[in-house]
């Protein structure tokens, strides 16, 4: 699982490419009430792309090792069980304004998407965060994250911990999905490539570093492991088919960076916040 | 001058009120090409407020005195001597940003005015920042205090020394320019009512601190401050008339407390970028 770390992990990039790119059988089993038709165009969807593209996917790992928040100060100070309960908890409310904003993030894209079949999708990350058919989400979990770390959740809700320039960079998040070209707010949400190996590394250090979190509490990493998977495949996957040039390259290489930023950008002002960097 | 520097400047809002909101004849000395003749709404662009808003003044003031940019680690290590080459250049390459994107937002707010009346008083803010009549305007201003510390002009054109945390504060002050109802932005733009002794302080402090700056890049603060003071008396007008309701009120309030959040972001940025929160 730390096939990231050093330099760029392209038997994983490779596997991603030979994948299915979206399961719709898992997408049922979670209630995503998707068509078992996803029309015409289901096969531009998940090409299978052996040969070209390899370029673009080690830019975009490029992109993940170089500034993917993992590297970020305040984020390795979690992971070594360096900060305090408050810090912690200006981490999980701050935090929290980025996962209440990422279905409206999703629901502007999928506004910009170019084809039904596209929009069938992508309309799973909604019903991830926001739930369905009884299943709580993303955003309903997070919550239970709060909860975890001594947060109340009125508190938590109100926004009041949420720093301005959390606010700003994850406004800017949604402002790029709204106005870009949607291959680059598709190629911005590839930061999932990096998410994995990482949430795996954050559950492990919190259960150990931090024995007066419930564990409980963790369940959002629990369940996005396997969303963050599928999702970066199928937006790989439309990436490497509609980057057919230099220019489109590179406009969804910036995209990633810009991604990498807004995420680093909530952490500096956690950290800012919280007194990390006093 | 320093009148804002402890409690509620009573005296400087009380002339403010005072004040004719906006001097034609100077605007005509510095090239602006707005209308002899005012139209029917003059009356309600000046209005004299002498016996209501006073509470609204001294929250406004208090929202200064307690996060106006002046306050921050940053620009207290600027007025102290304390940043060496680097850091001063790297606020200079940031702000511009803020800068550049100034009138960008003031042809927000313009498109958002309820009359002609009003668009003939702030379109001189679009002509102080873009230049006009063969003056220059405070964005080339800007560009002369980036070569008075040893930038190189095309870099700072290039914005690739620019802060992702700079660019996220200043696109979510166009962005509330463009989206929030004109009152607010109006009132967003009120911390011009600090600026002047703060511009008049930085001036003394670079002058006497940093020797290696060429006092003629100051030119823009000193231009500046006359335009503030200008700017802020017809600002603070408009928001004093239209604040019929507290409802109104607290949201000129809470503009004016987010435009104050910008501003110090845009310092956090700069300071973790040059090391000063190391």
């Amino acid at each position: 699982m730390h096939a990231f770390d050093g330099g760029v992990p392209h038997e994983r990039a490779t596997a991603a490419l030979g994948a299915p790119g979206f399961s719709r059988a898992s997408a049922r089993r979670r209630g995503h009430r998707l068509s078992d038709d996803p029309g015409p165009h289901a096969q531009t969807l998940a090409p299978t792309i052996a040969t070209s593209g390899s370029g673009l996917v080690a830019r975009l790992h490029a992109v993940g090792e170089e500034r993917y928040h993992d590297k970020h100060p305040f984020h390795q100070r979690l992971v070594a069980g360096a900060l305090n309960r408050d810090q912690v908890r200006a981490w999980v409310a701050n935090r929290y304004y980025y996962q209440k904003q990422i279905p409206v993030k999703d629901a502007a894209v999928l506004s910009n998407l170019p084809s039904a079949a596209h929009r069938r999708v992508w309309i799973s990350r909604i019903f991830d965060h926001d739930g369905s058919g009884g299943e709580r989400g993303g955003t309903v979990s997070w919550l239970g994250l709060a909860r975890a770390v001594g947060l109340d959740e009125d508190e938590v809700l109100s926004e009041r911990a949420v720093a301005p320039g959390t606010r700003f960079a994850v406004d800017a998040y949604v402002t790029f999905a709204r106005t870009r070209p949607w291959i680059e707010s598709v190629a911005s949400s590839l930061t999932e490539l990096f998410g994995p190996p990482v949430m795996e590394r954050r559950i492990a250090a919190i259960i150990e570093k931090y024995p007066w979190i419930d564990p409980a509490g963790l369940a959002y990493f629990e369940d996005r492991i396997p969303l963050a998977r599928r999702d970066a495949d199928s937006a790989l996957a439309w990436v490497l088919e509609e980057a057919t040039t230099p220019e489109i390259e590179q406009r969804c290489v910036e995209a990633l960076r810009f991604k990498c930023d807004v995420l680093w950008c909530i952490l500096d002002a956690t950290a800012l916040a919280s007194g990390v960097f006093a």
